[in-house]
């Protein structure tokens, strides 16, 4: 099966034109490709809703812009965890690759994929101090791409409750929200006692001395004694962003 | 106010025949009742979708005996983490408080509230072991009691694939999966490889040596290397029960 | 020096008849008894501005009657962590020795020390659930045996934010706050938040699960990002009110 | 509200010209400043009895600058853990910003504080060891420009105790005590074994081995067997100096 | 006992020409040379089945070039963690080194111990993802310079479960299995529920917040729930290798 | 398929006069049973050589009772962790379950299972300190139930390192040694030194203090400085005799 | 070699009336005994200066007997971590066995070994709390049976630190110091520096919240600023005490 | 007192012409100087056998310097963990500082102090690894200056035993052992079963993985099996040698 096909086929399946049973039979011969250092897994796209995410951490420039001219041509890519390095070999090979200077993501889109128009709910991501900023990014960055409208809110640690407050109109708005905090990762517990939504909390390595990069805001929101909260891994927020996505998308 | 009236005010919101400003408007005077010992929160019914569950660790029989007195005339209760001598003291002083054995929690349903015809997806609940049961029976006590239809799938783990494959179907059905395990935790990771579907990790102290009461799991479950995981507190099945029926009611 | 002496020398010195080095001078013979298993401070109400504490965790009743016979004809006398055994003991050997059932505390007053009229302003001690209000008390015990007025604010948790936001005048009306949390150990934060006043921070080993017996709270307390918070160690309920009322009395 | 009218309302404020709820009044249009990565927090400096700090860690040199740039005209600032690239960013745009190289900390004055005349007793900062001055220091510094007379007593660790025995007067001339010190610890302990003062304890990341970044003078502080210690978080010589002055203020 | 005769001596051990006892006897009076900073341990290929192995971490290029200048010329030798330096050094004095790019090893193999024709099954070597390849091609290379033959089977975690089901007959014809995998480490329980072989784990660091350098797969490695597996140090690709062979060899 | 015809059919399986495959095909629609709280997996003791065996801890005498009349007939069965009350119920029901009081096993031979003849090599498993004996003596029951010839090596610590060289003859014979240590965990180390045959190295819980409930142990074996170690969880006999005869078998 | 004989032999080296290695020579056929269980280490007494000791923790009552049974005719005998059972079980067998109802020791000493004339100076135990008398009282024992002067100075934490200072003379007069010192850990750094001796240092588990068990005071010990102080285990009193009279028998 | 006096008082009281108490009187109004970042403490070498020494981790050159300046005319000088730039800055200014490069270590000799003929008998530095020798050299450079002969033994771990063995006599012949190693940490259990002397354990953060930069090798010589053995803080090579000196001063 030549890319022109698949592209065409993963089209019509997003499109609902093709049901999932129709596309995993017409693909039995295609499941993935070996790179050697890489299997690509064209399938997740039908089975989870979206591709296969390029975490670029421990890869080399190289190894990444292989795997991209093998997912391009047919999906849309999120690549996370940018290097300089990587970035320079990626905008080379790429025309549109689009770089987020804050998330460290590249994000390639179909040209046929364009408009989007989606009846969503927005997702509402909260940040507690600028320096969360890069997480807060990843998630939001993340969810915009798998179709999701997104809001932000950033820098409304508890420390000064009322900039909190000031916004609950903002957080009654959203579906869902994903809530970064490092240091004492107070914030998703405040926010969960305001709102009736699910809040997806994600710990981030911000902080000094006892947060021991992102350990103590990991086990204070693990605990948050306000239910309606779970938690990502320590600076996650690709995680949280695909999580939460895949929560708006059962609406 | 008395009590029927809140009761009546309660069961109007629920059938949404007032909205919830309304309903705000007229409790202004009732917001909580400090028992001295504990603040019962009758907002949270309508600010949070549920009622305060009554979490007995730590409490006396006393101090839940009067707690559940003070809300169960006008809400559906919770109690979690149930110990004997609390479970008698209950059950004698509440005729239809029901006794959930392994998951060591009692429900008391408004007699009103009877039917809850639902047209909520399944959750579905899985458990890797035996002994990761009062767990995983914890969440779906929880998740029934908010009103959610509840599959049961236990004693699945990975040692065994081919009993998690055959039950594909039951997981393609839900709509939401809530995956309990304890010692190594890898059957979350393993269950979201399978379907598209939010998963909701619970780990569980089940286990000895270097599992460590459960960190070994939870730190499995947080590192997951496939996405569409949250993770909850160890052995907090009643956080994922919760966390689920917030995700299924925004379906 | 007789105890009857000695009695008189600290009842001087409290009521600053005596300069501290007076009295320095006239103890300089007696300046603490050993009683083999332990050497009681007399010298500590002087230098200390109160006389050592009876910590009776890992005391035998006998020990712990010895030791405060020889501090109670001369100082008032406090005990913490009260087993049964040692409350049996203690109470069959001093008549007015009054026992905090939740503190798990004894106090043995002077008789001439009645009235105690203080013009210190109150220290308000705050707990977030039920389950902490053993350390809680022994916090407020600790603060009034050391002539502090102490008003109470419990249950409070940050789940429902509004019973503390209700309660903004009783923490404005203090000198000084005194905050025990378990589990997410968020409540400090929030409260520093709101009030521009000492905090002191108490973690409990109240939870279960990744709040490992209080280090959950113990570091979100340590990581706060508001300003004017001070942590104890986890339990400490004794060292919160003794450094509260250290604060209290420099104003 | 312009920001002359804004420093007139600050400063009449200060002088108690104005009372707290007055001012909230008038400045109720304008609470902070949304700078998009940051919220300034004008009304800190009325609730808190001082304005935000920057914590300069994981923050770029323009970000500083443009924070300060909305602080500077109508508040006092107080810069902390400022790099080299954001001290010579901050200098270039602020012409009286004044750098502690050892504290790694910039004030920048208002022209009107000068003076500050002060009745306060002074707050002593003891150090153990030489690499432990930057977080003393921070400390130092934070308390002045708060407005508190600031002692020093660097490198007075118990490996020579007589160093420590030699200054008794200082420390029984101070109201409050920060006490600073990596490796094990010890220092707080016996300092507030020899006077009737708080002390707000300081563990550093000083050490190697065992003293894990911080962690072995941590627990040292907070099981300290003498009472009248509270903890700070490693290296947190700012949060002393704050607590300190917040103590010192209510005297 | 000079080299030529050593390395004789040596082959004919290899070649079962000479009895192990034998071979100690005219060894008596050459047990290890001492380099100074180095005790060189003929006898280990002999105890052992493998001469002692240069770890070149925290060495110095002169260091291993003299190591491996008093074992070459009689045995085949292994260095691993080998540095760009040492790399660079050691190629300049051994013509016929060979060095693995992603294992970060060199092997020099002695001109007679060619062929090596064998008659063991094959290890097969699996890991999880790319950025564990370099663990994974350790353990190759390790395997293969013990004469034994390796395959590969890189890429498979478990996040695309059916890559690994599609290779299960490459799994089955092996005699043993090393899996390597960071994270969450899940991958050697679901390989060992496949297949009824041996499976040596090995965590690798690969990772990020909550995979604390591996230690969370190496606890998820060590609480497996499917037997059959045993557990290597973090990042100890040559400790599998060595392990996996000698178990081979047995067979 | 009843239970004479599996029983039949997996003796034929043992004895070879099946092919794997045939007997997969056979059992088709039998693979595993369904009682509710487990599932018992028939299908594993042709995939993996061995039945599953029942972990007892956690379960109750009636879970495991039922899970054993479900195995005993057509199966060895081997219990692990047998609580007093477990061993009780168990030899009530089944007439010749032997019990081992040292290592808490249970064991149910099929009668027709009896001689074993077995060509394998012995097995060796040490253990440190008379108190490893019970991790011992699970892991040499185990060895034994699945078919090897099992030798013991007990006390033989390094404190009296003569007491171990003294066995160098035993340990030589062996073909795989299970070496049990609590406390420092030193002995795989030094018996891996001695010998050129693979080590499963078995940390135990014994010790106090700093050996932290199994840690220090397991680091130690982990960091094993001499190769041929591998490494189960705290505790875990069970594991090392399984592995051992896994290993023992390809042999 | 009958008992009588041994005894002899063992009398004559302690004597000084046969060299070492004349009776290492004559003992060559009775290096240790088997007990199946235990192994005996008849050589320690030579080759270590003191016999083996029976640590009874996780022992049984019978065991400890029996290996007291074939140690006591030839050797003094020291058990220690004696429960009560044990303590029961070796009072009836041992007519002159000598319990320490602190220490939870057993003492047996040989009926000639009597006066034990030493011209040895004094061990000083200090501990710092009356419940770290245990660990203490162990260490004095043991230096006891192993031939020194012990002189002890209980509950002399630093929080008083003048009790400590009033006994530098005891302290001048030991040779060498054991320091016990639960929660913070402090008292070895204090006491060292105020003598220019060897300081063994003993961390407890006493103590609550974040002293985790003897890991706050372990960690203090070994990050001590005062040179001069080695460390043992947490409650390892037994091993100070061996330590001290190892060093102390070579002066 | 000028600083020839201060040089021949000392040099009198090392010869033993002067008492403690004498040399104390004289130098009463000049116990120690300061810098005013640095107390240097002359009494120590009078009180504690050696001076003061330099621990050159996180000061500057010119504080080093500095310090040596006030030290040296009068006193031996010992600097440890110095960097480049330090010893580059000190041998500038010292004429006959001497540097050791694998100790990272500066000694200043008193000219006068020459011959030092001694009649203590050796101690013994052994270390397990090549990377393990800059420690083992601290602690041998350390136990030189203050007066001991010392021999090395080098390169003697675990996995090639023999190469221990072999040296027993050196170990007979040494008053007291520091062994040092990191990994694994086992190398001082086995030297300490083979010699009835006091064994001075150094862990190092030499090691990967598991090793966790030297918790591993900590926690194994903490929990040693065999008694005799005190432990060292990771890499505190100066505190093995400082501890063995002031034992060996004993003897």
């Amino acid at each position: 099966m030549n890319k022109d096909k698949l592209r065409q086929l993963l089209s019509d399946f997003r499109q609902e034109r093709l049901s999932l049973e129709e596309v995993l039979k017409r693909l039995e011969n295609l499941p993935y490709e070996d790179l050697g250092f890489a299997n690509i897994d064209h399938h997740r796209a039908l089975r989870r809703g979206f591709p296969e995410v390029v975490f670029c951490q421990n890869k080399t420039p190289e190894q990444v812009v292989e795997i991209i001219s093998h997912m391009a041509p047919s999906q849309d890519v999120l690549a996370t965890r940018v290097t300089p390095e990587i970035h320079k070999a990626v905008v080379a090979g790429f025309a549109h690759a689009e770089y987020n200077d804050v998330a460290k993501t590249i994000v390639i889109k179909q040209s046929s994929s364009g408009g989007t128009p989606t009846s969503r709910k927005p997702i509402l991501v909260c940040s507690a101090g600028t320096a969360d900023m890069p997480v807060a990014e990843e998630a939001a960055v993340t969810a915009e791409v798998m179709g999701n409208p997104v809001e932000r809110l950033y820098d409304v640690g508890v420390a000064g409750i009322h900039r909190l407050l000031d916004n609950k109109a903002k957080m009654d708005a959203a579906n869902i929200l994903v809530v970064v905090a490092g240091m004492d990762g107070v914030l998703p517990t405040v926010v969960s006692g305001l709102v009736a939504k699910p809040v997806i909390a994600v710990p981030t390595s911000v902080g000094y001395g006892a947060s021991f990069q992102g350990i103590a805001p990991l086990l204070t929101m693990l605990n948050a004694c306000s239910p309606g909260i779970a938690v990502m891994n320590i600076d996650n927020g690709f995680g949280a962003g695909y999580f939460a996505s895949l929560i708006n998308s059962q609406a």
